[in-house]
């Protein structure tokens, strides 16, 4: 593997996160690393982009010959930022996380690390968004860091035709009980039930305070809930097409307009 | 039609838009609507969702005879606050916008007006999301609801089989000279380039402000943007699994872990 390669790394949990460390230090056996990642946690940010302020990009020094900034804005943000202003040119691979706390099935619509990880896709460098399940601020990394490492150089060496995306999500579990790797599809039939908290502030007027629990319907086993759920890492590929073609098929046939 | 539907209306561009008072006026003929959308403008907060601060909702009286809230959260948050704290049920239909601005090919990844529908759907609540290219503050809705109208009024008869959402885009063109509706897909091979404006502030510090081009190499003629480039209203039907299943294959046979 060539020690040209520059890759991008961020996260959503903001550069300060235990993640982030695990995963420069995994990405830096593969190349130069320059970090640019949110000065505070921007969980669940989705692809949120900053277009009513300013954005700041402030260096930091917090590993040892690793150029890093702390910006601002979103992790969206960071990415866009990186390739205009850091850059000025494509990075060869951006990585994103090690999140703390799952990313998988539909998560990926709400999570800033999969987000930061989608914009460097759509502007064609290839990306892998890392999470683990376990989302306390300390979690142990080692097991992710252990298949992040696999994951990055099976892409570096063996690729994929018309790459777009990887999202990789790592139990919460030791390495060693860790069953392997399973390349499978994102589930589906999943939602967010939100409880709202409601209380009242000191002028007696309502908040409320978003709570959930993730609900599937879609255990089968081709699934990334389902690899989790039974102690495999999940790999699933993405891409950027949401048309839904059976139902474009059925409208055309059907409505008239 | 019943008149006993329930209508959800929201928006991304805040609940004093003109785009969401033409959406009221033409929903209100399907049935009863409630309106909560965010008190300021929320553009480009893709599908963020608030968890690090309370949420506020602010009864509203802006149209005559409508249930309204403002509230001080994303898009998708005042559709999970809507079903939770004042539908206490699902609505039958979720219609967001009509936005200031262009949310086809890959826009929907980044708009808030598309979010806000994907949540609705997330939660199995059929889902329409409208934009007119005309992003003006005093854009002219007129032709964009004579096209909200025959949709809606096409989904509540024709309907769709396992339905998820609509990414609808009306052309800005007077209604005499939009040539009718084309169901397409998605353009893809699609990007913003960005340039961001850099400035010092009176400290004499890089302050950086987004700027960008929207960018597409798919001209098809089944795309949305070849639709809205030839004076057509765009309608693509949108679903929500993002798995790669080409690249899940060539993963499955040539990498090894």
């Amino acid at each position: 593997m060539s020690q040209e390669k520059v890759i991008l790394v961020t996260n959503d949990d903001g550069i300060t996160a235990k993640g982030i460390s695990a995963l420069v230090e995994v990405a830096r056996q593969f190349g130069r690393v320059v970090v640019v990642a949110p000065d505070k946690a921007q969980s669940a940010m989705g692809h949120a982009i900053t277009l009513n302020q300013p954005l700041r990009l402030n260096k930091v020094n917090i590993w040892e010959g690793i150029e890093s900034y702390a910006c601002s804005g979103t992790p969206v943000d960071c990415v866009k930022l990186a390739i205009d202003k850091i850059f000025h040119r494509k990075p060869d691979l951006c990585l994103s996380g090690i999140n703390h706390g799952s990313n998988a099935s539909i998560n990926i619509i709400y999570s800033g690390t999969l987000s930061a990880a989608m914009e460097a896709s759509l502007q064609h460098i290839p990306a892998i968004g890392f999470s683990s399940l376990d989302h306390s601020s300390d979690a142990d990394m080692s097991a992710a860091q252990h298949y992040a490492q696999l994951v990055i150089e099976q892409l570096l060496t063996k690729g994929v035709p018309d790459f777009h995306l990887l999202n990789v999500n790592i139990p919460a579990l030791p390495l060693a009980d860790i069953q392997g790797i399973r390349v499978c599809r994102q589930a589906l039939q999943a939602k967010w039930v939100e409880d709202f908290l409601e209380r009242q502030d000191p002028m007696g007027k309502n908040y409320y305070w978003v709570t959930g629990r993730f609900l599937t319907d879609d255990h089968n086993t081709d699934t990334d809930i389902w690899a989790l759920e039974h102690g495999f890492v999940s790999l699933v590929p993405v891409q950027h097409d949401l048309t839904a073609y059976d139902d474009m098929h059925f409208i055309r046939k059907n409505w008239e307009f």
